[in-house]
């Protein structure tokens, strides 16, 4: 109810006149005082950031690290600053600095022993793929004692299980700005594929498939074209419903109208076009891709707090700053919430896995949910939910995009650059987006939602900056 | 500022306590009594609205028709239920009964006279390119006789000045519910076009080419795949920031993507894909006849006042409605309301021109803005006001599309279906998102913005449908 505007005494005159209301916070001093006077109080509950012991001395350490306010300039520039190009598709052999017998996979290091269901499935799957092993049994024998590399140490970025062998055939992405490049494989589509641990005799079929025509046909195709202007293509997807991680029909779309004349023309150009068109979630790996070669120009920035990678092996959810280098911040991976498809449920579900979040901490994916209101129907949610989710992540991030932009919020660009500190001070976590994978091995996607990392990874990062701080004397 | 919230007493204490604040409308005694009271008095303008004499009359007569509520059901549910299907490509004098010699236009009926620069040079275009005359001399000399007629009279729209000739290819769309066909040219793309009335020889050369390779290798291509869902994709690209008038990326991104691996496989398929993919509004031609199959639909429902064309031909803007047959009801074409390119401005501006308004005759275009806010940055204003645009249509239209939705407005169907009497009663005007054609033919497109229909076609509508009304006895 509005009291009438008559100018400035009535107002006062009403406010004086009116019942008092206190709001009150902290110590009770107050509240206990006005209490006892009848008027009417509404406490508050607020403290100060909770966490374990030394984290507010870790926070001051590194909030008073000299270096800090330049580091993240620098880092975060560079992230900021990458014009990410798809220019070749080559075969993982040829490109990746990758020891015979290695198999790469999603998320930070792992040992089989750890590895859940869809990891397991997909290492079979890939194994088999290469001709090491002729049965599941076999496959299984041979990964016991198999050497297991992040994707991330090479370069690399995968969805899902993310496992690449040598075979398999990769967008080779560089940074024309930095001269940096990253590696994705190539998306296998929906359905029962290897990136959701599904190994079965049409799952390696298809992966052949892929070795012999589509990435050859790729590769014609975008010589021909030249290089590809990926940063171009998902500034206007962003403009067109998408956030780059569970959403990216129109990238998508926009990859193939790029690419269709320079397809037409190649050899199995038609089938790749047909096998592209038909997988709305093709643009994933090269959204990775790109936020993989920007991530990686922002690292071994010394004194730096921001998050350079955050990735999910399926058991542990690992993040790395680029203060930090090479070091892994790992805590349980947790299971998202989101819609299940068919019958499915949550007990179905594995835990989070991936390197997806790659997109999150680029300055899409979750972060740019408010672009895509439409991935409500997707992953659950009203609208504004999605509205909210990019505008809490301001508060986390060091930048706003300069090219990825957010025309509902009047073309702000997505909140970008996650800050350790930010995260610890405001207790907020990133907002992940990402697929669900069943938890037996071979089961596929079960749904898609939400999901954070475990607030641990950021104070074992700030205590791992704290510890080489340099203080100002 | 708010009164504390401690129960009703308070507040109605408040109520009562607090100076009183009255709003008049209308006759004026109340308001007279109170301010001899000393009362501040807020009195609003407000009257019944206004028009030319008899239009209270007819509206009444209208509103009073017993056939009306029926009969517009009838009508919106046509157009509501049409299932747009691209089914074939073909020469315009294989699928149009025109007699030869003939050339159609956008909008309403028009003499050479009367016509436009933009649409005399596309007619001068026209006659070159069927070699007709050998210069445009000779060509304005044929043209002061040529037969003229409506597109729209002939189950065919065309953007801007919507010339079409015998040798020009167009898209044949066929309504999968009610079996009607519609037809429109194929986009020429940007720059010189004929139909912002440029004819020089690169856009007779073009024309040729569209007719000799593009239109056959499209033909092929939809051929081979069957009929294209143009419903479903105009569905889609509303989740994907298009309006589907100014806006047409996303569609046009999803028809390629649908139609590659066809087009690939089919003679000139390559140059085809590049000449689509390298035209953000190549969909638009396709979005005209899906509207114009289903308006079509809708019409000759006696007693309905459901419009079911709104077009432009330069000089006059024209509209048709469901109760009235083949009637036109025109008044004088306005200038857009908009950004300009490069250094063009309103003083270069031709008044509205173009078919392409059937998009906002059936729910999309300006009535869907809000589907589409990067639109603004094309046409000028805020986002907004994008909102703002689609939520004052809900004013004036009978229902909302069950297909056609608008995500940042939670799902809701876009406004669909403009209805004469509600434009008449609440004196708002169609919102049209539209391009803007250079005033000297031959200029091409000089901007995009806004503009609305003179208000005068809808009293003169409503007049013709209360001349034919059914009084109940």
């Amino acid at each position: 109810m509005h009291t009438p505007s008559n100018g400035g005494a009535p107002q006062l005159g009403g406010l004086l006149n009116r019942e008092v209301a206190v709001v009150t916070a902290g110590t009770s001093v107050l509240a206990d005082a006005l209490a006892e006077q009848a008027v009417p109080v509404e406490p508050v509950e607020w403290r100060p950031p909770s966490g374990p012991e030394g984290l507010a001395g870790d926070l001051a350490v590194v909030m008073g690290d000299r270096r800090r306010s330049g580091a993240d300039a620098e880092a975060v520039g560079r992230l900021l600053a990458a014009r990410p190009h798809l220019v070749d598709v080559r075969p993982a052999d040829e490109v990746l600095d990758v020891e015979p017998g290695t198999f790469l996979h999603a998320g930070p290091p792992l040992t089989w022993d750890r590895a859940s269901g869809p990891m397991r499935g997909a290492l079979i799957g890939a194994a088999l793929f290469e001709g090491l092993a002729g049965t599941p049994e076999d496959a299984e024998r041979l990964l016991r004692t198999a050497p297991l590399a992040p994707c991330h140490q090479h370069g690399t970025v995968g969805p899902m299980a993310g496992v690449v062998s040598p075979s398999m055939w990769m967008f080779v992405v560089e940074d024309a700005e930095s001269g940096g490049t990253a590696y994705c494989s190539l998306n296998e589509g929906l359905g029962k594929v290897l990136r959701y641990g599904a190994y079965g005799p049409e799952v390696i079929e298809r992966l052949r498939w892929m070795a012999g025509s589509l990435g050859p046909a790729l590769r014609d195709a975008v010589r021909a074209h030249g290089p590809v202007d990926l940063r171009s293509i998902m500034a206007q997807a962003l403009h067109m419903g998408d956030e780059l991680h569970n959403r990216n029909r129109a990238a998508t779309s926009l990859f193939v109208r790029e690419l269709a004349g320079d397809l037409a023309e190649a050899s199995g150009g038609a089938e790749a076009l047909r096998f592209a068109a038909g997988n709305d979630h093709f643009f994933l790996n090269l959204a990775m891709a790109a936020g993989k070669v920007g991530a990686d120009a922002a690292r071994d920035v010394p004194g730096s707090s921001l998050v350079v990678a955050m990735a999910r092996n399926g058991t542990d959810f690992g993040i790395q700053t680029s203060g930090t280098g090479e070091r892994w911040f790992t805590g349980p991976a947790g299971v998202p919430d989101g819609l299940y498809l068919g019958s499915y449920g949550p007990t179905d579900a594995n835990p989070d896995i991936g390197d997806s979040t790659i997109t999150e901490t680029t300055g899409v994916g979750g972060f740019a949910m408010a672009a895509a209101p439409a991935i409500v129907r997707f992953i659950g949610g009203e609208v504004p939910d999605a509205l909210a989710a990019t505008q809490r992540m301001y508060e986390i991030t060091l930048a706003e995009h300069p090219a990825f932009q957010v025309p509902i919020l009047d073309f702000r660009g997505t909140p970008v650059g996650i800050d350790v500190t930010k995260v610890v001070r405001t207790g907020l976590l990133p907002v992940v987006n990402t697929g669900i994978a069943g938890r037996v091995a071979g089961t596929g996607q079960v749904g898609a939602g939400l999901v954070s990392p475990p607030a641990e990874v950021f104070t074992q990062a700030l205590h791992a900056l704290a510890e080489q701080a340099t203080i100002a004397p």
